[in-house]
């Protein structure tokens, strides 16, 4: 078996206050900086009833992230980690993952709080929080 | 602004007890079935410290869905509600997302346990499940 492609088609665009990567902090959760996603009026019917839920899924595409790296140092280890094992951008699909708080719908618009993203990100689904599948119980936890 | 699209390359490939989506529960996180995940050898590094990881999220590309639905019923709702509000598999990117519990690695292959993907599916990332990142304390949730 080996790689094949797959072509996704962009559904909006985030507008956050970093301009630069290095304006971001590294996770979108761990700050309150609110931002606004813009969604393409040709996806604004799937939308609907999204003012019903208190927090969301944002999938978006980091593009600006290298997709060649496989290994890398992190902030918390100078021994290079397995990009499938750490939450880094650079990995063969830089496909950012971030839980937000939904604070209001405004047609094509969402205010959320608590994002990561560069302004202009390039936006791929939005799906609701629900906490009996994304919330894990991890009395196993590893770390 | 509209819609561009974005080039994923598959990473690997999963493997499940499931033939068809009749077969598949709705949501991996709910049930106890142990799938496969085989990476395909040039990204084989990137898996490098994710036995470290006791949970790892799946991102993998839905390849049955319909791409072109924007409402939709529900299991729950005969009135059907927006695709980005729901978790159905039906939507303009159809990628899934579902945090699984990471039983072991050998090699390529990953054993993980609560899947809801069809044999074959397509994988594109995997991140490990961080519960400062992935757990929200929604004390506002309004369901």
């Amino acid at each position: 078996m080996k790689t094949t492609e797959i072509v996704l088609k962009t559904i909006g665009i985030i507008k956050s206050p970093y301009k630069t990567i290095s304006d971001a902090p590294r996770q979108g959760r761990l700050v309150q900086t609110i931002g606004t996603i813009e969604i393409f009026p040709e996806f604004n019917e799937g939308l609907k009833d999204i003012e019903k839920r208190s927090h969301v899924i944002l999938i978006y595409w980091l593009h600006q992230a290298n997709r060649n790296t496989l290994v890398t140092p992190t902030p918390d280890s100078n021994i290079p980690m397995g990009v499938f094992s750490i939450r880094s951008p650079s990995r063969p699909n830089p496909l950012g993952i971030c839980t937000t708080e939904l604070i209001e719908r405004k047609g094509n618009m969402l205010i959320v709080k608590g994002i990561d993203a560069i302004d202009g990100t390039p936006l791929v689904d939005i799906k609701p929080y629900i906490p009996k599948l994304d919330e894990v119980s991890c009395v196993d936890r590893k770390e």
